[in-house]
């Protein structure tokens, strides 16, 4: 019979704990550090659907985006209606936000999930992806930037990122970036003849994104034209000393003022931490300022500053690893008995939830299970056999400590050892 | 501007932790509490994506299922392909184990998400809800129902479940099923315009699902007719007696002829945990055996056994609450040093990434900002106001202690005091 696959650039994660460069386990592993890390800074989970009205994302993301223009991944539903699996998570949240009418209150908010872009499958992009973010709302540029560069650096150190960079800019006010857009349109409007196509369509749809080129030599023209620093106010300037001032003890800052960010909602203060470590897109977090999206939704006007962090991405120079709890092996060896010995295992588990208790369920030699417990890492083996229960015992064997002498125990003693492990 | 909502039957779910009875607050700490108990049955997390090629559900979970029939949230993706949002978890899990060629390996897997139901919304039923469930692949029956039923007695204990019930049953082999199936068909076609047209349709297509119905004058023909355990096995009906006999401390284990499960798959040993808090609906969790279904998908002959449980049926039945780390407030009080006064929350974060310190962000008086960590349920305040910063200290108040009195900190004291915080 032909077997049914799983469908183009949708992958299967399954953690193997043994071992531990196994990539679905540092991913897992990564969410749990990265939800400790928001719930220490003292932020609310928010969860939302992972389909959307359609024209949520064309209304928020944008039109001339990438996200929009080529990768959404939407379908009409039984009633003929455009409805699209989620490409990123702020949209929904303000989406949300609005809905339950919270676009009034200040809010300090992360999400974690599954995302979906209808991309041409390469190496390390998928259709379906982890994305987590974080979101401020309610607060005007100020203590939130500090706070969310804050949570940055505190990411970069539970990951032990090796030589953590942040680059950092500022596209001012709405003003400052219309005037901005209008001298860079100008200056290059001669040389159309040296744009790329999809430079060119920035050119007339969204001036501003052409900073982001790959292209060298347009990036050359570039440096000659006019720079966002000349039009930002001094405050802004101030703004992206003041992060610099603040953090540069804890990691490298870089002031960029070609840094924009792939998405149409970001206004004001802008950043992205990169790493030299993940190839030519070195950026596995990024975010800003989005004043003005709320209300584009239709909300009241909520000042509002956000990131979004790639879970895969960070997972990849991630260099902290799973420290396994206390590991107890429960090997049975008996013929005819296997419920009476289950239910000793069951007795302990029900006594103390906290330690982690393998019942090895497989047939096999007593010599196949140890080999089974010592590669699980088990740091003892509990037996019981036929004699064993007979006579109400187990044995106890470590299999950490070589000092640590096998002993018999009855199932009181065994219970105290239990009580005790951590 | 209009707004745009959510889409029909899915809802956001919002936390918040200073209202302990928020349902989202529930589910997620409900989710926290099952992933430890999967953790500690040392069972191993698998991820399979949202969507899958539709024929997978239809060869699984069977094309006379109320699932496939009517629920499906099935649609055509960009090449005309039928592809589906994922209804349930098991029909995944074994199409990726065929998949990565692991159906010859016995293991031992959870897994957790969403899952979609193209249903009429109606109270407590959503289009996207919760699920985690756990497989037990490769081992006959035996061990491995032992160890299913001993994670649900663990799981009730954990939620603090109030009168623990499990429903207990055994489907037989196939060939058991194929002759009780036939009696019943041949007993029951006599009185067919008794049954209802569900009832009807179920006794051409899958007669064994007649004994789940609702409809009580079905109920007391059923009663008079030929019985399941009238066809079981010696062996069988042993297996439920074992259970019983195992697990009956624990909780109450009722042997259920009439249960039957509402996927396909389900043969031999089958269960479900119900509470009467839930109506009529009333089971939170259940499984069963589901022998053939690897070989159906075009894999192995893999022996497998199996539950799912409900997450926010559960989480409504749940006795027990988030028991929150000690949570420090934040509070700048400084016209215009509020960058040199972050600068020490920062740093406090930086140095123990274990206590939950929430940095005020918004304008307001010391007074409403107290008032605020008080809300939020702080155990102290750190308060750093103009003074503060020209002498470098801090003000440390104790907001559950009162016969702690308020200090003035150096910042040499007050990581002194942070890092001894648990």
């Amino acid at each position: 019979m032909n077997i049914i696959n799983s469908l183009t650039g949708m992958i299967d994660l399954i953690d193997n704990s043994s071992n531990k460069e196994e990539i679905a386990n540092k991913i897992f592993f990564t969410e749990k550090i990265l939800k400790k890390t928001f719930e220490n800074f003292h932020f609310y989970e928010i969860r939302t659907p992972a389909l959307e009205d359609t024209d949520l994302f064309k209304r928020s993301v944008g039109d001339t985006s990438d996200i929009v223009n080529k990768e959404l991944y939407s379908f009409q539903d039984k009633n003929e209606k455009s409805i699209t699996l989620r490409p990123e998570g702020t949209a929904s949240v303000i989406r949300s936000i609005i809905e339950k009418k919270l676009d009034g209150d200040p809010q300090k908010l992360w999400y974690l999930g599954p995302m979906w872009r209808y991309e041409r499958p390469q190496k390390g992009r998928y259709r379906q992806f982890n994305q987590a973010g974080v979101e401020i709302l309610g607060y005007e540029e100020g203590m939130s930037e500090l706070e969310l560069i804050s949570m940055v650096c505190c990411i970069n150190k539970e990951f032990k990122i090796e030589s953590p960079v942040i680059k950092i800019n500022h596209l001012g006010s709405n003003e400052t970036k219309n005037n901005f857009c209008k001298a860079l349109v100008k200056y290059l409007s001669p040389m159309k003849e040296s744009l790329n196509e999809k430079d060119l369509s920035r050119l007339s749809k969204n001036p501003l994104r052409i900073l982001d080129t790959k292209d060298s030599k347009i990036q050359t023209i570039l440096k000659k034209g006019p720079q966002i620093s000349d039009y930002l106010s001094e405050e802004s300037l101030n703004m992206l000393k003041l992060i610099k001032k603040t953090f540069s003890n804890d990691c490298e800052i870089i002031i960029d003022h070609n840094l924009v960010r792939g998405l149409d909602y970001y206004s004001g203060f802008v950043f992205e931490a990169i790493s030299p470590n993940l190839g030519a897109q070195d950026a596995y977090l990024g975010g800003g300022r989005y004043d003005n999206l709320c209300k584009q939704l239709g909300g009241k006007d909520l000042p509002a500053i956000g990131m979004a962090i790639g879970i895969e991405r960070l997972a990849l120079i991630s260099n902290i690893f799973k420290n396994d709890k206390t590991l107890v092996s429960f090997i049975i060896i008996s013929s005819n008995l296997e419920q009476k010995a289950y239910k000793i295992a069951h007795d302990i588990r029900m006594m103390n939830s906290e330690i982690e208790i393998n019942v090895q369920l497989s047939d096999g030699s007593l010599k196949s299970k140890l080999r089974r417990a010592n590669k699980d890492k088990s740091s003892y083996a509990i037996i019981v056999g036929d004699e064993e229960l007979q006579t109400d015992t187990v044995i106890l064997k470590s299999l950490s400590d070589k000092e640590f002498k096998q002993k018999t125990l009855d199932l009181k003693e065994l219970k105290q050892f239990i009580t005790n492990l951590e």
